[in-house]
């Protein structure tokens, strides 16, 4: 059961609140984000609702019968949107287009990809400055110093930016040019990760992990909308099957399942999907097409140039083409 | 290695032909199917295709370096299309749709269905006859009768019929009722079957296992085609993973790979592809986009009270809507 | 809910069972096997068993709460022992060991494994004679030819022979030389072999499918046994995960589950399980430790010569350790 | 490749080599663990190691072909052993039996697990205080406290603990009650955690990811053992496959390869493995067949009262029966 709670909700008012619930043997999480306060009570036995809704002090309450509740589409119908500022915003009837490298390199190549960007009006550069590898010897990123490069490169022209963060303590020394942090595949179950972007005012994307299901996907949601943070977006990242003709299996199924589960946007990302540079574009179409309310790609003057993902990067053209199709899908009725 | 001969080639150029390549320490299977005649070569040492492409019979030859041979496009490039007759054709530019129940129940169910199609422009009716159930002891089917009743209500309105093969010895009392037999995905596998069907004179669509790989698909494909039948469709129908959301997962990247890989049509089930009768038309739609050449569906008037499978199957409107959909997107130019 | 019917029920008697259980909305089906005759009754609503239980004719009832009925041990507590002839049995205290080459190759190389078998007091041999190969052109087995040649070997020493059946058009010819048939991994679900070989009365090993599920295996052993062939045997033989550093992944879990699910013997298939001879030994052990009634394995006198499979193949050597090791185990308590 | 330096080495001698190595295009990475100083060095083009072997203040080197060096087989063929004093070490000819509860929950709990742990002379206590948890509303562990109770009722039996960290930061309040850091299985790619249990003189046990490949883990290793902790152990826990029977589907040919790949002691946690207490003594007998170097399992004195994962919890009884048969194994010469 999750309880609005007025925002001139008294102390006294509360109290009471609290007790009765307790005397129903509920377990009570307080949640206050950056919109509302809620109450989570997690029980086995629901009591009926009108007579929390009549107390002093309660704008709504509803019964959610998902094992997550805050994430779920059962008490909130209305799709969530983002708003990053400068007219950029996720979740509403556009579909937003984050593109960038895998890794940031370089000044230059940096620059290259902005440009690109503002030719194709794409508001949102990803590029990796944390780079999670499975052997210890693989390049690991450029770091912080990454990050304010890209930034100094993206603020002037207001293209906002997503990023990965790995551990806690990043997470403070990032907060100044990040736009949205990404959770990776990998720390799609750190809850401590989860936790501390619960207690910070800055969107979070999390990616569903290698072999996540779609249910902890949104209990990983859970964590961090749960802490104080309602700014959250899911991502499709392609999971782990026994077909070895792609790198992941990109399971747009997963795509309408969200969207009819939960009110949070829902990103989907061909790229690490499938790892395979000719089937991106056409999947972050039929992305689309399965009702993501945006694609997350990656992109680079010289693909095969690239430190790292080389193989599952499109060039410039490849994403000109791209934008261009998403563009007329969006002006055809098909997806409506 | 294959080797398309001339029709006219003389008992003693194929001899001559022949001992050279034995000589060069391949095994040859001679394959002759509705339009050509093959030698397909298997062998460890590739010898200099000149030399052969200059023997008198010979009209080509290729280097094939994938396991599969005649269903591969490194040898033929161009699309495979199939014609069922009355202007109904499958792998060329259109799309074609192929709707009909579950399992065959009733004339009644049988003749909603039939005006359904007729009114929709859908050309090609599917409906089981034989059901492949897990357990015993569940309906399994309405066998030939079912069959006989559907071609009756089909065959007067120039609608063709998809129906699945369970066995060799069913092929023969069905064949004069058939459009296209179907392999289902329990019997992708099922050698013998393939065998029986590469020589039979009818379409052949062969759905991927529960758990095949791209490349048995591929390979399955070869069994028939090299027993002499190229008249060939491939279906990805979902495979099996660690996720409960859904029946299957739904394997979109499946269809671009067997098109890049394969010169065969290939044809979308997001019926049996999620098994969650909401998800399927967006499937269907983004299956269309990442180059399927059709989709087939289950339909029935009342969902509800199929004898089987009815949690996966569009009514009547959805039905009609998800075509309405196709058809914009083919005439927007966004899948070219 | 499965009824035993008692062997001296009348005409009479039985009708008015039927009567009975129609009434009650319950679907009927006659399964009459080597040693029983029973009634399986599908229905939503169970009626009270007692009623049956006295009824003239009836033997005993059992609610079966599974969806598969005959195999499981909800009614029958014991376990299911298979006679073979000459002394040797399936599913007792003993451990039964099968083992063979992948493939019958030639009389000299059938004569050396019998006589292994012969000096390590090996009862069962296995050997394939028609192979499923993911290839057209890949080697098909020796065929019927083989299976008499293998019979001509075995027969004189009491050596019982188990070999695969593709088909159901192949029973009969194979029937006089086999003592157990096998339906291998791909035809797990192959429905009509299953029914086919319920007719018959030899015993029949069913392998799990290659992402089946535990449940589909015992509605497969279901088809059999419910078309009168009582004498069956489960086999676990490895499948396909995400891992890809062995062929397959050997599920040992799924021994333990068979035995508590089912009353029928369950055979460990280590070789094809993961696929790589230095693993096949400890896997054989440790399903015996597990509660298996035997293990199935490939060996040959140099399996680097092997015709099919050599990688995953014993030697005798191996083969003969193997056997000691076992021997080692079954006098020791550990198992029990 | 690897080279070992000598402790002597002299800082010309150092750079002398490293100049060497560089201009042959090799990435050096410093290693200096608790034994030895090491110098990995990733390269494409592989030298003359007699070279390099002959260089003052080189004590040895070795070419490893595997993409993890420091844990692979390759250069260290002998079985790594991890005292962990008072007469307790793993990796030897012995069994490590570690055997607790899945949460510390109370002082008394504790206390009848410790006397439990003491009368069958296992010597290795688990236990978790930080708990991940998918859904952020379950109960999340007693934290340091917990371990702090937990350690005053070990140490003075000469008890063991080994329990899961979650994060950097409860790393260095966890030391002085810790004998063995846990990586569970959704930490198991957190690297920024590896790296920092690398700079820790204690041992660490890393759980193979919920779909981790066997390569990836010892990767995640090699993570640990390149920042300087040598004192590792890996373990197989389950990993997620199509079945619903169990929990997870426990992996027993990981065991094997993880022998045959490394010279890193692999321990077996069937609990976690399969998730159902009745398969566990089994799973764990079949895991030490196949060369496991020890078990850890879930023990409660009332598992159905346990606050999590009391449903593959062993009671008294049952463990003290495992143990009993661990010991029996060990005496029986099956394992060698």
């Amino acid at each position: 059961m999750i309880i609005q709670l007025s925002k001139s909700i008294s102390g006294d008012q509360r109290k009471h609140l609290c007790d009765v619930l307790t005397q129903n043997k509920y377990n009570l999480t307080d949640v206050k984000t950056q919109a509302e306060n809620y109450l989570v009570c997690i029980g086995k036995k629901e009591i009926d609702i009108r007579t929390i809704g009549n107390m002093a002090g309660v704008k709504d309450v509803h019964i959610v019968s998902d094992d997550y509740k805050l994430v779920s589409r059962k008490w909130k119908v209305h799709n969530t949107t983002i708003d990053l500022g400068d007219g950029v915003s996720i979740g509403g009837n556009d579909i937003s287009i984050m593109a960038g490298p895998c890794s940031v390199e370089s000044d230059e190549q940096m620059q290259t990809i902005v440009e690109h960007l503002i030719k194709n009006k794409i508001r949102i550069m990803r590029g990796g400055v944390f780079k999670p590898r499975s052997s210890p010897y693989a390049f690991r990123g450029a770091g912080v110093e990454g990050l304010k490069m890209m930034y100094s490169l993206c603020a002037p022209h207001g293209i906002k930016i997503i990023t990965e963060v790995m551990q806690v303590s990043q997470i403070e020394e990032m907060m100044p040019y990040v736009d949205i942090f990404q959770v990776g595949a990998r720390n799609s179950q750190n809850f401590n990760l989860l936790d501390a972007l619960g207690e910070v005012d800055k969107p979070v994307l999390i990616k569903r992990g290698i072999s996540g299901t779609i249910e902890e996907l949104l209990h990983s949601a859970e964590y961090v909308f749960s802490k104080g943070n309602e700014k959250l977006l899911l991502c499709e990242r392609g999971i782990r099957t026994f077909e070895t003709a792609y790198r992941n299996t990109f399971d747009i199924n997963a795509i309408q399942v969200l969207k009819e589960k939960s009110h949070l946007p829902v990103i989907a990302d061909p790229s690490h999907g499938v790892g395979i540079r000719n089937y991106v574009s056409k999947l972050a179409l039929a992305s689309i097409i399965s009702g993501a309310d945006g694609v997350i790609y990656e992109v680079h003057e010289k693909p095969e140039e690239a430190l790292s993902d080389g193989q599952q990067t499109l060039n410039f053209l490849e994403s000109e083409q791209l934008v261009d199709k998403i563009n007329k899908l969006l002006l055809s009725d098909i997806c409506s």
